[in-house]
């Protein structure tokens, strides 16, 4: 039996409940996946001082749950932590958006990003920076400035979301798409009939790339105990060897 | 169940062999893995003209078996045919170098080429390029130029290989190793006890990924009905719709 | 008398014939052209599948002649079999993509891409990756998606034409712009009168840049005998060294 | 009067120490340093993971005395923190890897980045991605493994140091250096007479640079009233509006 | 006390005067500002061949005083003979654009580029990548060709420019504004009440910076006398050690 | 009859006659090449400085014979006033490093620059960033400082040069090798007998690319009546329109 850990980097359970559901959607026969919210921090993670402050209360939810896992997902866009839990954990973790990316350039050559607002393409162009494949993106399509009701948008703007996805393949020249935006987790097959091109979920590429990298563990050379203060006892005993 | 079909792009069938040992050890449950050579070609890729006459025949080799995989892995470093084979085929299609950069990617920040030959290095370069991940990898370690037996040289240059290994650790801040080059398929658990950070087999991780990837098929809008001629029938059906 | 050999890596006559006439037209006294269709392949080249079918299509167009000629030119955006055909001929072979990109970057330092319609971008940016220019563009200019005749396209979208290319030097500050597309060889000279910046037509900067580097021929070192099979005979003999 | 905050974002007072003295070195009249260590966290930074846990303990540094400075410095190399604190406060934040990188720019084209140990190049090379320099920098020039006393390195390799200097002047072309490292802080002056290019201190180059944007204070319009949770109550109060 | 000279590239007095405004609104105490134009050259630097041209008369501005100042300013976008400068005077010299583009990046992640015409473009593309600096720049935002009086249009257009700021903020996600071209100096305080994000000003931002760096100086390493001709002498004597 | 004007950018007569003897060699029949050294300025042009004042002097030698000429080459390596001869002259003018970057690019995937000294590395990276092709090079391969009498340097170091080429070759996978620096030019038919590939000279590389060239012109719409002073009458006149 593999076991997958899945952190949502914020506080807010109901969209905890939303990964969960995609998440599970695509764990393979024999995967079991646990979900959790960030024990701390923010109800939405926004800006770069928002990943920062959810990259410690992403590996506390790490943390606890240690040895209990095989592989670990970190399911918020801008992969909060994922640098540092990547050396002090003794698993494979990965970031919904890492995963996105490195899954849309394995489906074709050429992927775009759709969102339902323009204001994510900051966050996303940094992180495509950090991951060093901006030259594999060949186009950003996302919608005006949004807002409404996170939780409504997926259908709200569902319409304005396939004529951005058809603008990308047309326009563009899309081969693959990524769907991004916490809010739009789970609307993949939903928006799938109506465009020609594969769109890739977060969450869920991650989830199929955790279960195929179980095993390829990180070694533990470079964790050593190191008397760390300020934080919680299981982030300190991260830091314990 | 779960079938990938594992291309030997080279006519060489103890190769394939080898290939086929590699791959079957990192299939989970309900995987079948079948493997074979190209059907015609070279017995050994090496330049660009290689991989280019390598080409059809891997797409040959692939349009054969079509309908009987979920999804394919084109055993041969370079990826000959791969954007063809992304394009033609309706599952998806992974290289091993393609593989063993992506996966290498996701275990750590920096990875290092390592190999027996520095012969290898300009077909590495190139194919970093192409996949656009050339600022992720921190370095080449390869050995002096090689005239021996391919089929030995594994073990003849083990100790240099270990050293190579190490170096690329310390020197380069490498936190990941692809251990490249055809003739070193299999070598990564007998080497990995003396490495501190994980070892990509470019084989088994694109088999991995391709486990991971089955069913998020590129969709067939980019197919259409063209008169190909000079080829044998199963590739110019790949053209037929 | 320096002899150029044109090979149009499709199948078609009628484009290969425009392609002989444009050629012809900047062949300075003493270079004789000779142009030639592909022997097989595809009637049309316009996917990444295209260019790997097309590539060893090329090779047999440019083995049967061998010994015939000073240099060769490949006239197919895209530059089917171009790097195997530099490694394989004793003589130098230029592309029509890359002679366009190296005489715009020699006539100006900022160079638009322009065509009839935007379907070609993705090849272009392709294509100017794999020759390290990307940086050299400053813009694409190119009509909506078009479904009509090639052969009056040039005629038909004219108007269409002149407006990208003032678009490009206006907007983008183009200093040089090449006109991209089969549709268009030849098209230069009608349109210059209308446009500011001189216009580059790629199968005339290929032979002009194919002359001034007939003599400079690759070296021998890499082709050794090695036992190809399934390609023509005249394929075969160019790996008999 | 201009007051510049340098925070040492680790927990060790002598450090702090040594830092207020390079950087009151350099302070124009009218210039007040206050220097202070980060309120928890860990006693040296030296992984990603470090980095992240040194974040949070920067911040609160910086929040605890908010209103009683007009620039900033966060004085660890690898900038901890640092695109957090430039939305979150209302004064310019600088960091010493930040202002190396960029006075180096600005007195030469061509910088290298020397230290006594080459365990510092990854993060090194990190930091000028991230600030997209990477193309300004010709050179690494790093002593071996150290695992000696920090507190004497600098004097212990002392002959070391100038012997890289000269190599990167002399076979890099490099026009200016980077003292790089926390324990070199305070060298430069004792290595300058020994090389023949300007020496940049992170800590100097980054108080000189503060005062010189002092003022020129980012607004507020990024920040809103948000209920973090899990952090001291000056950081949460930085969430506040 | 600290002197700084300002050299404006070019030959119109009534530019050096709006110039010398600019410098000296932000110099702080105890630092003298000298402006002073190119003794021959153009009235106006708008294309390669004018800065080429500008370049001589720059250094001989900046010969001529030679002794007389702390650190210089070369206050031309485009930075004609900056790079001479640098080599040949012994104290700090900064560009317009150099310093703009260093001090956007020290106050934020992305900055734009707003001016009132798309003819400074291709300039300002180019000075970024000669600094290295193209990928801290997330849009340019620039209006439509101008033929009017650049002494007014500063006024004249400018609903039109804090509209364009607005849109670089709202669209390109910029977090710092350069306001480019001669004819916007001065303009940063009369729009920055109606925009949320600092505008830098080049002339001001390198003020700020070369009192920051004074002291810092080049050191002499490169000079070397050599026989020049053609100059007038103060140039030569920059030759003569 | 085409004419090639080659400006020898300094103002040592001796080398002038060296670079006649070396761009007649390559002249087809019916080019006619006429070879001039620039008016004033430097003997020997080697830092950023010295380009800045070569290259008015090379825009008065190219002025002074406006109208006799096709084509011109600047035969100087770092190509000094080569982006304003491009602008202000009405016939294509190739620099001799411009040159031989795209003749080596044409003939082979890979190039390597040797020299007799690391001292023009600098120059040359910044030149290949200048026309935006460092990654098509592969590698630099150059002797040590150099002191002695640049006039018989090419036979002193002959033996040195050909270990460079070689290691090139085996160690970097050069394809192709550019020869650079003044003192080596005409070294290129004595190196190649010991060379698995291609040499390329840039004078001659210049040469065949200048007549390739030729009639293919810029057209005047840049150039406008503007009153240079301070420069001699010819260059004011190129300012005339």
């Amino acid at each position: 039996m593999t076991r997958i850990l899945v952190v949502n980097s914020n506080t807010t359970e109901s969209v905890t409940a939303r990964i969960a559901t995609a998440a599970r959607a695509v764990a393979p026969p024999g995967v079991v996946i646990d979900c959790v919210s960030a024990p701390f921090g923010l109800p939405l993670i926004v800006t770069r001082a928002d990943w920062l402050v959810a990259g410690p209360a992403t590996l506390a939810a790490l943390a606890t749950r240690r040895g209990g896992y095989d592989a670990a997902v970190i399911a918020c866009f801008g992969d909060p932590g994922l640098d540092a839990a990547k050396e002090l954990l003794d698993v494979p973790v990965l970031g919904i958006s890492e995963a996105a990316f490195h899954a849309a350039c394995m489906l074709g050559r050429r992927f775009a990003v759709v969102s339902f607002t323009a204001a994510l393409r900051p966050m996303f162009e940094e992180c495509l920076d950090h991951h060093g494949l901006r030259s594999r993106c060949c186009g950003f399509r996302m919608g005006p400035a949004f807002s409404g009701d996170p939780g409504t948008v997926a259908e709200d703007r569902r319409a304005l979301l396939i004529g951005l996805c058809r603008e990308a393949v047309e326009q563009d020249g899309a081969e693959v798409l990524i769907l991004a935006g916490g809010p739009l987790a789970g609307m993949a097959p939903l928006l799938q009939p109506h465009v020609a091109v594969p769109l890739v979920d977060g969450t869920q590429a991650a989830v199929r790339l955790a279960v195929a990298l179980a095993g390829l563990a990180p070694l533990d050379q470079r964790r050593r105990a190191r008397p760390l203060t300020g934080y919680a006892p299981e982030v300190t005993r991260l830091y314990g060897g």
